[in-house]
């Protein structure tokens, strides 16, 4: 099994003709996550070939500008398409009232449930949670209440081996228990352990996202063997003062993270623009943490407990951004 | 004398990952003007090369978001930009409520002054003037509060012929007040006329910006010969139906208000999603009104007196929508 995170912006603050601001779609057992929301995100997952009407979760961390302008055109869209399905927002509680007020200047109705969650930045919290998947929120450190969101599959079932259903005659009704971990009774009553009935399932897969935030090496108190880690790295070391001033980080704070963690892969984003070259970013994080992939719009990531692959959508010639 | 515009968006409704909503950058005189403000403006705006610090005034239609989601990113770019120019924005009094709440909830101090000024849509209003250029709102008939505008040079001087001031010795302190109109009187007494003196000046230029609208016949009464008039049309006329219970326009109706304005030209916009072939609505409209041209995103229309031209920005093969 897989996750899949479609980059949607990887930018920081003002978008350029060629950087959208932040926005992530993760998929995790067919269920689909919005992260973050800049404005331009519904364009983008478009062009993703997305589909969008599909996403009833949208995950904001913090009410900067390009995390959340994007949030009154996608909802609008929702709402011109008929969309029926409620969508749970969770984010910041100034949200919600700013979004009542958009649709109120607008003389619109939502069609559709918009089901609001507050999220606090004092603990780590669960916001979401089913048979497969929760979803966490934790503190960030940065200039404005922020926080980061932790994905994980739940464990999975044991794998029960088909040759021992076969070799004891095991009936159907019994194989749920076997596969919930429960040992087996034979009908001499013989106990068979789980352990010869059945391997270990595939371990749960998890995505970290951590955007903004300064350098905050207690993250491992909150992420822990991540499957992929997202960390912003607006800028790099040269500049790890303005990074302080600005409660961001650097490159190199972003590897360290991802080691501390003991995370298993590594991916930076959130460039300031004043940075022509982002293999620079790149280079300086695996100075602390080698499994280290850069962001790029359109840039979609296909994560396995042994692999990482990304391919970019959309990458005619002409519109492949250079850096 | 021409001016030059600019197409930023030109979608209706619900952007696509080809067609941006509505966006225009009017520049008259060397002023810049900013006309709706629909999501991805400022991307457009830095596609287009314009050079965006020297907007100083917006001027918002009406509050459906296809028109002004795209404001926040937009002024927020200009504060992280660090903008000192007093930037002035005319619209419904709900959008200051609006992003007044905006930029209270991203804690955000603009570091520039941001002028509100209240459109009403009762009745034609002068909203700003200088020495060349004057710009009115005027009522539309939409689903929500909307105004068109209209932006037109002042008359201009007289242009006083060269050979004129050899023969008479016209002295400099002289020139003005003959440019303005007036005779002029030789040093022995004769009055000498204006029109001997000087030649016509080129009549001012106007344009007019219709979306989104029902149609409104008498719209003649607010638009009289306009250079270029915008007009919206988002369908064609096979669903004036749908065009009537929705408030909009067809093509056929766009051609029509250009023909009862006595406008020059005629450029259609705001196109429904539902249709493939945008060359239907020209021809549509051409039914009417033969001087009808399309608006694209990133087309940049220059006009004169005498003429119309175009040019698409950014043509590069696999970027240019087919349509």
């Amino acid at each position: 099994m897989s996750f899949e995170l479609t980059i949607l912006g990887c930018g920081s603050a003002t978008p350029t003709s060629k950087q959208f601001p932040t926005a992530q779609l993760l998929k995790m057992q067919e269920r689909f996550f919005l992260v973050d929301c800049g404005e331009g995100a519904q364009q983008q997952l478009r062009r993703s070939k997305a589909k969008f009407s599909r996403i009833n979760h949208i995950f904001i961390s913090h009410l900067h500008g390009d995390h959340f302008f994007g949030l009154p055109g996608l909802l609008s869209s929702f709402h011109l398409l008929n969309r029926s399905t409620p969508l749970h927002i969770y984010g910041p509680s100034n949200l919600k009232a700013w979004l009542d007020l958009t649709f109120g200047s607008t003389n619109t109705n939502l069609v559709y449930p918009l089901v609001f969650h507050e999220t606090q930045n004092k603990e780590k919290a669960l916001l979401f949670e089913d048979d497969k998947v929760e979803v966490f929120s934790f503190p960030l450190r940065h200039s404005i209440a922020t926080t980061g969101f932790l994905f994980q599959e739940k464990p999975k079932e044991r794998n029960i081996l088909k040759s021992k259903i076969d070799e004891y005659n095991i009936e159907v009704c019994d194989i749920q228990n076997i596969k919930n971990g429960k040992d087996w009774i034979a009908a001499n009553g013989k106990i068979i352990a789980n352990t010869e009935l059945t391997k270990d399932p595939t371990p749960p897969l998890s995505y970290a996202y951590c955007s903004d935030t300064s350098y905050l090496p207690k993250l491992n108190e909150r992420i822990h063997k991540a499957s992929l880690l997202y960390h912003e790295s607006t800028f790099l070391d040269v500049d790890k003062k303005k990074a302080k001033q600005t409660k961001h980080s650097t490159a190199l704070q972003a590897g360290k993270i991802a080691t501390l963690t003991e995370s298993e892969n590594l991916m930076l984003g959130h460039y300031s623009v004043r940075y022509d070259d982002r293999e620079a970013f790149k280079a300086e994080a695996q100075q602390e943490f080698i499994n280290t992939f850069l962001a790029r719009d359109l840039r979609r990531f296909t994560v396995s407990q042994d692999a990482i692959e990304f391919e970019d959508l959309n990458a005619s010639k002409s519109e492949v951004d250079k850096l």
